[in-house]
C-alpha cells in the first residue's frame, strides 16, 4: 500500500486534471486516476472526498485569504478599500506557476453544467463570506452586500482575463485594474 | 375535463404556494395541488412543466425587463445609466400586489437548498443577459461585465429590502437608494 508521500496530493491533482481534459469530466473514475497516478483508491481518498473534490478543493483557502485580508487590514479604511485589501490578499493565491493548472481546470469545467452550477455556488458563498467579514469590521449589513458583490465581481473577471491565453499579467494587477475601471464606471 | 378558465394559472400558483408553506417544497405533489386547485393534473401540466416552473416562471419576464430597459434607453447614457434604465424597467415586474406573494415564495425558497442553488443560478443568468445586452449597446467586454453584476446586486439587495416585513417602499425608489449607495462607496 502507498503511503503518505510528497507531492502526492500535487499528482494526483494533475493526474485528474489530464484525464478530465482527455475524456470529460464524467467519463473519469477515482480507479482510472489512482492507476494512472501509481496509488491506490483508498490513498485517492485521504486526500479528495470525491473526484470533484479534485477541483474544488481550494475553495476554503481562498475563502480564507479574502476574509483574512479584511480581518488583517488596517484601522479607518473605506469599505471598498478594505474590499481591494481582500483582492490584494486573495491575489497571492494565484502564483504564476499556477496559471496553467487553473487554465486546464477552467477547460474541465467549463465543458460540465455541473460543474459550473457548482463554481457560481463557491462564488455566491465567497461573497457571503466576505460580506460578514466586513460587518464585522463595521460595514453596515447594505454596504457590505454591496461591496461583498463588488470584489466578488472583479475577482471573477480579473480571473478570466488571468487565465487568457499569452496573458501575463499577475492576478493582483489585473485586479487593480479591474477596480480602477469599476470606479470609473462607477462615477460617472 | 377542465378546459382554459381565466385566472387558473393565478389559481394554480397560490395554492402550490400555500401547500409549499404548509408541508415543504419537496413533500407537496401535482396531485395534491391540482386536487386543492379543483382541476386535473393535465390542467396543471398545460401552465407549468413541474412544480418548481411555479415558482420560476417569472424568470423569462424579468430577463426580458432588464433587456429591454437597456434596449429602449436613450442614445448616449453611460454604461451605468444603461443598468439603471435596466432595473427601473425591471421595477415594474414589482408592483405593490405582487409583494405577499414574493415573500412567500422567498419563504418557500429559503427553506429548500436546491430552490436557493436555482436561484443563484437564475441571477446568474441574468447578469450574463445583461451584458451581452450592454454589448450590444456599445459597452466594452469588461465594463459591460461589471455593470451588469452591479446592477444584479443593487436587484439582489433591493428586492431583499423590498419584500422584508414593513417595508412600505416601491421596488423603483429601494433600488435608486441602493444604487446611490453603491455610488457613493465606490466614489471613496
Amino acid at each position: 500500500m502507498a503511503r503518505w508521500q510528497p507531492g502526492t496530493r500535487e499528482r494526483l491533482q494533475q493526474v485528474s486534471l489530464e484525464l478530465f481534459g482527455e475524456r470529460g469530466f464524467d467519463a473519469v473514475t477515482v480507479a482510472e486516476i489512482a492507476q494512472r497516478a501509481q496509488v491506490t483508491e483508498r490513498t485517492f481518498y485521504r486526500y479528495f472526498a470525491d473526484k470533484r473534490e479534485v477541483l474544488f478543493d481550494g475553495q476554503d483557502t481562498l475563502v480564507h485569504a479574502f476574509v483574512a485580508g479584511v480581518g488583517e487590514a488596517p484601522a479607518g479604511l473605506s469599505p471598498l478599500e478594505l474590499a481591494a485589501a481582500a483582492l490584494d490578499r486573495a491575489a497571492d493565491f494565484f502564483a504564476d506557476e499556477r496559471r496553467s493548472w487553473s487554465r486546464a481546470r477552467q477547460s474541465v469545467i467549463e465543458n460540465d453544467p455541473a460543474l459550473q452550477e457548482r463554481e457560481l455556488l463557491k462564488l455566491a458563498a465567497l461573497s457571503a463570506a466576505l460580506s460578514c467579514a466586513l460587518q464585522e469590521r463595521g460595514v453596515s449589513n447594505q454596504r457590505a452586500g454591496l461591496a461583498a458583490d463588488l470584489a466578488v465581481s472583479v475577482f471573477r473577471i480579473s480571473f478570466v482575463r488571468w487565465i487568457a491565453a499569452g496573458e501575463q499579467q499577475s492576478m493582483r494587477e489585473l485586479q487593480r485594474d479591474v477596480l480602477e475601471t469599476l470606479q470609473a464606471l462607477t462615477s460617472s
